[in-house]
């Protein structure tokens, strides 16, 4: 397997404006003391620390419709979008660490101004496809994937604090995976703007090897586009990912979520990861350890960790002196 | 899809005397409570909710053998097939709301009687087709299937309370799903009389898209027949659906049980479906609260709600004015 | 299905020196609390409980390198192996109740001993292969494989307390199923003396009936060898079996636990199955119940209890006198 980029960048988003819970905030520095970075040095990939981002707060963010904090979320996407550039133009792939999914307008913008020809696998129980008009929750973490494509552009309002973005990618270069909690106005977008969605109903009935095999062919046909993962940690089931803010039942289970990285990331062509909504403030200890884990683990199998087991260079069996 | 019945109606019966646990008679409120009704009417199909039944307590009723309560559930079952005739008979989808599975002997018979070319899947851990003779608990959940079989008539007494009723399916109009715990009758039953039976062991075998086309194929090769489905929550896990009086390990997942019904669901042939022996008084208020749930989701999406979303009727996306 | 040995002995090994979690040794007594010989009698095969083994505590026993307690796990395996022997030269199947797993050191001389031609099916989370001189714990539980295949023999040591013994079968003999986790010299083994191993990405990849049939394939070609199941009960997820040592997420459900037990069992080859590694002091009580049930289950299973069902011989259906 030929890797396009053997290093790795990691950087933290503590962010939380799009959507009401502030300990998702706290999902950065969770997932690192989960052992992240030394984990991904095990595998024998030079990985560098860009540490954590730092918000402004703008105190005066009226919400512009029923849709909140949009000047705060448009800056901080701005700098999430120069950081991602930053990292990928420094040839490491780049791991995002969230935050709520609504950075990933930063992420998915920064990722295809540094490789324009990227396509993404959106992992997630939703489809965070409603605009700022047919959102019914005004989180933004709802909406990230209408501010990125180019076919939506009319039915987007320039947000106040988004006035620096353009759409980057074409309806046809996403791939939803896991999805079970659609609104109305999002299957209505899905459909007219074919917009290629593998829900759970299309993994029980065809399975996930010909599903992720499909989402392949639609999104990376000849495999020789740089891949961003889009992994919202609610797509797996809340009985194993209980530390996020909207849980659904009927999920990827923890060795469907680890096919599917595995898979992906054996093509060697994953350039950008985004780890979100891992809200280590919700649940009982237990279930933060487990979500966080999961999380690491997820993360270290999109970048090469085998379960059937990994060989270090080099390895030399001790024979014994019988 | 076109539907048979567009409409729905929703009918309790709340009703413990077919086994020993008083709670399963709170399944009726506790699933209109999550809010059965309204999401049946999201789905824009009209939606009537005919109440729940009263059941007369009759005091003087000594077991049969070791059959407890005969009068009881035999009146009960006498109502209980009269009232669901009267949906069926309203041209709406009759959903019943128990109660134990002994209710089943009323609603299969009000069905046939209404539908008398209607075929059943039934959904449980269990087969319920022990006669009162077979029985080695006494309980008539356990039972109600040997009531309702032609071909079992003349090994199935004519219990206190059960004067007024007729066999009224055959052997070849009814499939077992998700069946993981069977007695040595049962079993002896189901193979003499050619009883067709999708243990666990077959969807683990065979897979679930297999099994439910082999079932189906059984009951209702043209997809013509109008369809009951009788579903015992205990055919999902006891992780999942922890509130039930006889849980069995190793059963249906979620997603298992939400694909069953979506797909039969979506031939439009479903008239009627019971949801049984949810007991919203057994297990810690979370486990109540995800049987219930699951069992709303279940039934919604034998009635057309999808995991990859549904387009309301007329739906506008809003256009931005940039 | 004609069964090699119809006849079943039963024998606990209250063995903990392979690893430092003592409660390991309640694991028989646990699992004969919950039914074993009852349901193993009900199954109509003759049983016989050869009861506990007694292991003297010998004090004097310093590490070997890392390796801890070498003198009293190699005189325990010395006794276990006659034990197995003894069991299975009664011509009854053995049932081997652990106790840790490096009690399989022993069960695997002792089958061996009394069977030469057999193979064996290791189903672990791990692959418990490492040599004393690659182990990085020095827990004997995580090295018995390397101590019975003949193509290991130059890279183990001759362990003080192990000098009775010799290697048992060849590499081609074994087969791993519901691995997850694996050491980077395990790894470097399975590979240089190709051990065919089944990960769990594998059964993700092929599904269980595919792998379950390329392991028998491997094997066991012809069905017609003795075979010798070594179940750890940390190959099932924690989420199901939580009372146990070194618990791995994303393992085998209940129900591919069971399936691989009732395929292999229905070849009629069994003559040996360890059940290694329940701790009935780890979780919590329901954990405790869960897991130990689930070992009791698993063996049932094995021995022909079948999820759809058992008929008793002769059984007679009531007729009612209607
Ligand atoms: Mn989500
Ligand atoms: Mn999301
Ligand atoms: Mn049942
Ligand atoms: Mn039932
Ligand atoms: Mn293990
Ligand atoms: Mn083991």
């Amino acid at each position: 397997r030929r890797l396009l980029y053997q290093d790795v960048g990691v950087i933290g988003f503590p962010f939380s404006k799009g959507q009401p819970q502030p300990g998702v905030r706290s999902g950065p520095a969770a997932i690192r003391n989960a052992g992240l970075i030394e984990k991904i040095h095990n595998l024998e990939r030079d990985v560098k620390d860009y540490g954590d981002l730092d918000f402004e707060y703008i105190a005066d963010d009226p919400p512009y419709g029923l849709i909140k904090n949009p000047r705060n979320v448009g800056a901080a996407n701005k700098k999430i979008s120069a950081a991602v550039s930053n990292v990928i133009n420094d040839n490491r792939l780049c791991i995002s660490l969230g935050g709520d999914h609504a950075m990933s307008i930063g992420t998915l913008h920064g990722h295809a101004t540094a490789r324009p020809d990227m396509c993404v696998l959106w992992i997630d129980a939703h489809v965070d496809i409603n605009t700022p008009l047919t959102s019914m929750t005004g989180n933004i973490h709802g909406t990230p994937v209408s501010f990125v494509v180019h076919e939506l552009k009319d039915y987007v309002p320039v947000l106040p604090g988004f006035e620096w973005m353009n759409t980057c990618i074409h309806a046809k270069d996403i791939a939803f995976i896991g999805v079970r909690d659609i609104d109305p106005g999002e299957r209505y977008i899905m459909e007219k703007f074919g917009l290629v969605c593998y829900s759970i109903h299309d993994i029980d009935h065809l399975g996930l090897v010909e599903v992720l095999k499909r989402a392949m062919d639609n999104v990376n046909p000849n495999r020789d586009r740089p891949i961003h993962i889009s992994f919202d940690i609610d797509a797996l089931d809340p009985l194993l990912a209980q530390s996020t803010g909207t849980p659904v039942y009927g999920g990827l289970t923890f060795r469907e979520g680890m096919y599917i990285v595995e898979e992906v990331g054996s093509t060697g062509m994953v350039t950008g990861i985004d780890m979100v909504e891992v809200n280590p403030e919700l649940g009982t200890k237990f279930e933060q350890n487990v979500t966080v884990n999961t999380a690491v683990d997820v993360l270290t199998a999109a970048l090469g960790k085998r379960r059937h087991g990994n060989i270090p260079t080099g390895y030399v069996l001790p024979k014994a002196k019988n």
